[in-house]
């Protein structure tokens, strides 16, 4: 259990909702604009304190001049989620990564490190034909496996399908795809479907997605690694989303 | 040496321009739009055979249907290049990727076979304290070591000021960066510089950069790892410059 700071109105205003018993404190500037106003009204309601600060004062807590005038003070345990908790927190901003049968643990660690830099929900991965969380995955993960869910399902397939039964669009990448990633824009809870090293999705997989993507190739090679074709993805998807403004700092 | 299809319009332009040597034949459709007709201008000019073919076998032939009317067989051989020739050969759309340390041979593969899908013009790395192309950078990059031009240059800061001297805007990667780079839109000749593993740019490489851009980070982790923030980085560089075309299939 660690204290963080978070910051950005957006940011804030999603773990009020989604996890109060984990906020300790917010601070806010003095004069407070009306959407800051409503965070405050946001914070007391969700039973969590308020306190004042100057804006300098959080540009130096959090080493950004980019807090939006807010800063909310954490403490995270490690996740625990299963799938059934994970479909109950499904919202509009929802942002899931279903591995289907990564067998490298540097591969599954580098996804792992970017998913918690995407603010990714959960991370959801087979029980069995793939690379579990151990040491190797956690090493190179640099602190995500500590931060970001992991699930393991008995059928990739139909959980994807209790996915979009709760409102999910699964978007799964392979070399078939008829669109690229650059064509859609990713409104909605979404879950990003990428294949196992060198053989991609399984038929059943891939039939369960609503799209298929990739990812534009202009060069000689065949396709991109699946941690670096992961991270290209889930950037894309924050992308289009408008997604990518201020963020947690610790 | 192999033979090889590249089509759309722009990418064709770029290489009859470039390589006309290379050029072998240019497919094109029966009735030729005013772009195309001026594609076929340039190949008659460049020396190189023009052939008209029905839009279906063209789209057979790249096993797409993206091809704008156009494909073109050209011949390649594995790429050889120094910093004088790569100098000489910037244009608007050029596009380079400097290397400042990796030492990790996993990373260095994995960033020439992204190097290679996004159409890098060259990989630069420094002669002495990074790895070098090795069998495992080789196994690693997928293909991507044969088909990307990579030079070693003994001084990485001086490179880029010669690199700067030729019109390249130099944007280097650092966690301390002020904008993020999803705020540029690169247009022109560019260098992306990605530092070392954990260590980052050195002092001497990011005071040659242009500008220092930075990654969105919403998680826990500090960082990611190198060969995803360089195929972030060098996707969001071709998705702003409205490069995320039609491009080269087999």
């Amino acid at each position: 259990m660690s204290e963080h700071y978070l910051y950005g109105i957006h940011a804030i205003t999603r773990r009020l909702n989604r996890a109060p018993a984990e906020c300790i404190e917010l601070l806010c500037v003095d004069q407070p604009n009306a959407r800051l106003r409503e965070l405050v009204e946001l914070a007391r309601a969700a039973g969590v304190a308020v306190r004042s600060e100057s804006r300098a004062r959080l540009a130096e807590i959090c080493a950004s001049d980019k807090h939006q005038g807010c800063v909310l003070r954490t403490i995270e345990s490690a996740p625990a989620m299963d799938l059934r908790q994970c479909l109950e927190r499904i919202d509009a901003d929802s942002l899931l990564l279903v591995l289907d049968g990564i067998q490298d643990p540097h591969n599954l660690g580098a996804c792992l490190r970017t998913a918690d830099a995407c603010g990714v929900d959960a991370v959801i991965i087979p029980r069995d034909r793939a690379v579990k969380v151990n040491s190797t995955v956690r090493k190179v993960a640099a602190g995500g496996a500590e931060s970001v869910a992991v699930i393991e399902v008995t059928n990739v397939a139909r959980c994807l399908k209790e996915l979009k039964q709760a409102g999910v669009w699964i978007y799964g990448t392979a070399d078939s795809a008829e669109s690229s990633i650059y064509e859609h824009d990713f409104r909605g809870p979404v879950a990003l479907v990428m294949g196992a090293e060198g053989s991609g999705l399984r038929r059943l997989t891939m039939e369960s997605c609503d799209y298929l993507v990739g990812l534009p190739m202009r060069g000689q090679v065949e396709s991109l690694n699946v941690s670096v074709a992961t991270g290209i993805c889930l950037y894309e998807i924050l992308r289009s989303r408008g997604d990518l403004g201020p963020a947690r700092v610790r």
